[in-house]
């Protein structure tokens, strides 16, 4: 009867970096036989962004957001500052020099391991996202969704 | 003789949707009746500070961060990058429009829940902030005080 | 037969201000008895690499990273951009002013109280950083190890 210890991260990043650092540590804690949950909240919503342009109705604030905001996980920034310069591209060619994984297969392999990627609610509806511009897989909850797995957390991050 | 679930979250960051992320999961965890205690250190100081000035003696350093640093909830900025040309105003466009809570009123309700707010004496010292300076009903601790709370909480979180 | 409480810490950020609350709260909980680790990753590692230039083979975008990225504790910037233009000096002052510990010497302190500090190999693959270019009594370990530490840990936290 020894049950499976939970890892829970809450995403409330959008940076490549950071984003990349939760779905390792997720998809470890999965291989690990941990149930794992990930959170995605605020900024973090935009790296379970569709990469095309889903047509659904906006009013002007959230058309805006929609816009400015990056279209998927391919697209986020760095968190890193002093790289502004060189950018997510430099990351992505050491990555793929290093035979690493990049954020969008990340979050495939996520997905396969079962890990849960739940859409933060409160968020979509601020920043007027909708299902239909999301990626598939994904569960929708708030607050309290969270709070109910992180409760019984072993280990549990706010990244 | 079940215990209450314990909730500690150290807000480090002086960035306003850092902070509401903080305590929509403070005031979340403390409707679902856990014992949650938020520990402000660093710029996370900044989101307690009262909005007027207070007159209090200090040196020309503190002077300095005195008048650098953001005065109080409703003052700090955002962590995105990507909005730094629309800022918080935008934010706090939407969140009305929604009918959502501003930081503000998050930081009343927590009050009201009885979530304990703990403003870092280390980084007061430090930042030459004096208790006239913050907002009414915080306690004064150091990292000690909070490790107490935290080696017994069910979700710890820096934010 | 009481177990020591375990505190673990992942310091993915490069941010002087973050790496100090990161080792203040380390030494704290190593202070209260528990066991601790750091485990170092991404742009964190900048924080444990030695401050003269190591010479060691090199491929292209490694060497640019290795000149780009902040040599060692005392070199690191600040998390928060609203102090830009003062940067790390300012807090460097004032944290002599007030007998605070930089953090140099924080990170002595760790080790003193034998704080675990751990390199992530696969940051210092990615970053082409080899053990000669980082400081002594370090651990070098992956994801695995820091979950095996976390899962059994009270107070997990990601900076």
């Amino acid at each position: 009867m020894s049950e499976k210890k939970k890892t829970t991260i809450i995403l409330f990043s959008g940076d490549y970096d950071k984003a990349m650092a939760a779905f390792i540590i997720a998809n470890g804690a999965a291989a690990y036989d941990h149930e794992v949950t990930i959170f995605s909240t605020f900024w973090g919503l935009n790296a379970f962004r569709k990469d095309e342009n889903v047509h659904v109705k906006k009013g002007f604030l959230e058309k805006m957001f929609a816009k400015m905001m990056p279209r998927g996980a391919n697209k986020l920034g760095l968190s890193n500052m002093h790289f502004a310069g060189m950018g997510p591209k430099l990351i992505k060619n050491v990555i793929k020099k290093h035979n690493a994984m990049p954020l969008p297969d990340l979050v495939d392999m996520a997905k396969e391991q079962g890990v849960k990627l739940v859409a933060c609610t409160m968020t979509m509806d601020l920043l007027g996202l909708q299902e239909e511009e999301l990626i598939d897989g994904l569960e929708y909850a708030g607050v309290g969704a969270y709070l109910a797995d992180a409760e019984e957390g072993n280990v549990n991050l706010f990244i």
